[in-house]
């Protein structure tokens, strides 16, 4: 697996000189609540190095998230706060008005949930990543993502935000003194105009398997440019890619991911420990 | 105001050498939730010097949290965090048969939760306090002080735990390596074995208004007995005094205990800050 | 009391052959949570002829719905369900993206709830009226509308629907068969383009007091139009009027109302008996 | 499958006279909430003919309720309501001391929900079943049982109670003047003084797999005994036989159970068509 690879001690250079490329693997998981089970969470941490851990608002339950840093510490991988809406009916999948003083103090309370169990279970907190429609929220509006970088800035200024580069989100978080991560995401399409096509999931907007999923995320890291769902090539700032744990076939799409990155000569590795 | 009398910068000393008492006063509070208010937080807190934070579970929200906090470093109140069983509809107030396991993650949440308020609110948490039917278990079930105890040890060794001296809670805080504050409820009638009558709360349980709340723990502070609800007199170890923010007039029974115990040459403060 | 009256046995006339005038006066209430009391539900009930019930999504809980439907029936006050979205901690007063479909199963299972205890309780409802930010969203929005107007449709096409008149929740209603009872919000705010001023209330906004509040109203009542908050004249049609139970002063703003409408020869009366 | 057997009419006599023995089987579903799956509905409605409907308490949602119903309709199963304690978080598995009256109301309002997706549904309930902790309550206390019973028989005297044969929730809904349905669980072990051993399921205590079940199922049905974890013979008295929907493999149980009951020539059919 990609992330196998043995880490060159923070050095990432290959014996012939040459710069090795690494990439952050992300997915959302620790989203089960009580007796529902979400997400194929014990065969994707196979593959990610950095793990987006559910809350308790849109999904998560203390267990569950303690049970998620456990297995993320013992495969080496990242753990971050994935907060979202007061909506578990909804999944978080649904845009809520809050008002940004209340959304502040919701991203505090969750991330602050979490770094309890980080703490307890030995491991500190990398990142956050907003959570469905939060997300995609945070992408446009400058407020909603304002209120996010605050309360992430005021816990802790040394977390990364995981989000689209050029987002309201990112400009925010760079704002607020936040380190920013760039994500793409392998199993959604790109649209023509660089937006992704995030809900109405269909394999092939991403050209239809594990393969050309693959193939894109290869293109991505190596060439910084995607093939979009018009054919069309369009440039992707990538430092993380992401493949959704509740992506029908996830670990499968990621196994073929890791295998192809591997291929092309790119390790895996949490941002966290890239140098940049 | 009792906790208004200078403090001697630790030395807790008399110029006459005189050992100055002490006596730390705790409330819950924070427990509104959304557009629902409960307790008198804003008059109470200025009377106590230790406040047990509602963290979400049973009452308290994440605005509340912060809110909260900020009257209580405003007036140089502990904060606590007062975690509850998962019943917003019951208030916390009704035994849940949760497992230890579950119980314990429970209590990390809401720990972490409230902690991280009190970091980006510039305090420290000083202590924890269970809530309601969680609190009652824990004073007889050693499995589910146990589960308490074992989650405040691992998130902060230093935190302090309120309860009844002699419980199953006592006894586990200890054997986990946790500080243990004794705790006598001012508002709560006392019976001949020294069990409070902590629901169907009665005034007259307590002698039928104030002046009687005042007297019975200047009695408690100074003399570590008090009469119980047959007339007998009960030995009470106590290094705190709770009145419920809830109990209807607990501002006004609140200052009477403040007059009376200065006029007793008695000193409010945090627990944490005393020379035990 | 205004609704004390004595009904007329359905022929609203009097003894001299006028007509006699009648208005239904309605309020949101049976909202209070557990332990969480909100409204002055005890007072209000005396003054009005139409209680619109919580059902347990944005506020109200089982024994709640219980309790407001028996003081409800021994007031002699109509009762209809008051649905909301499913967000509690916002007391239903924020905008949810709620699919149309979720959105008609929602208010289904509202309205069957709060028809349970109408039953035991031995009283039919008569009407229903969204709440908060669902009430102000099917002012506009016709597919929110419809998916409300379906759902009472289908559950009991009796059921009499409170709205703004000329809304889009009107239209809706209309198009499914279901009879629309035009509404005045006695304390609130009238824009000079007749839209309500829902939110941000300030007594200001309704000319500074109670006696204002019941001037308006019967201005409204007998001649069909009110001053705006710019001091132009907007016309009103109206066969209910609201005032808010959580509006400081419901109660005082209620009886000067009742006083004023009595005075003006105006009857109370819920919108269901009322001849049309 | 054992349903599809040509109703006789109400007749349920063969042709030569004999009498034709009937059987209900049922299983708890509808406890899908939002996102989160849970229970093989789809495939297990093929072969019960009562479908117990989670109400949105301990799990199920207004969607899910309503999807469950229809796919009841349309494979002729008759629907009840199973009502649970309110904790998700805990799928109503865990006991929590209500108060009686709250628990009335607790089972009022779910049984309400569920009997609006009936009527828009077009089928009637027919029979309630409590839910897990709920439930297993019910059999040894008698207040929760008359809370329970109260509830039902105030909104619906018509609606059969699903427990066991001797317990004190039949006794509270006989006394209550309901009709009782004793059941016998296929997939859970006797003990040998006639207890259920209902959590801590393990496929070996019921015989280790779909034959055994099958075959203790048609020895409950046509002898009316079956044999305990060590080997006893305990008498049962049985009109329904219960599946779990989420006992891994419920679907291929059910199945074996149809087809050994259809050999044993016996036919499925929903209590409430039963001539008893």
């Amino acid at each position: 697996m990609i992330k196998d690879v043995p880490d060159a001690g923070g050095q990432q250079s290959s014996g012939t000189g040459t710069r090795v490329r690494t990439i952050d693997l992300n997915s959302d998981m620790g989203e089960s609540y009580g007796l529902y089970k979400i997400g194929a969470d014990e065969e994707v941490i196979k593959y990610i190095t950095s793990a987006n851990i559910g809350c308790g608002y849109h999904g998560g339950d203390p267990g569950t998230i303690r049970r998620t840093i456990a297995i993320a510490k013992a495969h080496g991988v990242g753990v971050g706060a994935h907060f979202g809406y007061p909506d578990l009916l909804g999944f978080g999948r649904r845009y809520m008005e809050v008002k940004p003083a209340d959304l502040k103090d919701y991203v505090t309370y969750q991330m602050g949930a979490v770094m309890a169990f980080a703490k307890t279970g030995g491991v500190q907190l990398t990142h956050v990543k907003p959570h469905g429609a939060l997300y995609m929220r945070s992408l446009d509006d400058l407020v909603t993502a304002q209120a996010i970088a605050e309360a992430v800035a005021e816990l802790d200024p040394t977390l990364l935000v995981y989000t689209l580069s050029g987002s309201a989100m990112a400009e925010a978080a760079q704002a607020a003194g936040l380190g920013v991560v760039s994500e793409f995401f392998a199993d959604r399409g790109m649209q023509p105009d660089g937006q992704v096509k995030m809900f109405g999931y269909d394999v092939t907007d991403v050209g239809g398997g594990a393969e050309s999923i693959a193939a894109r995320t290869v293109e991505v890291v190596t060439n910084g440019q995607v093939t979009a769902m018009d054919g069309s090539r369009v440039p992707v700032e990538a430092r993380t890619v992401c493949v959704h744990s509740d992506t029908p076939g996830a670990a499968r799409y990621l196994r073929a991911i890791c295998e192809a990155l591997a291929a092309a000569g790119v390790q895996g590795r949490p941002v966290a420990h890239q140098v940049v």
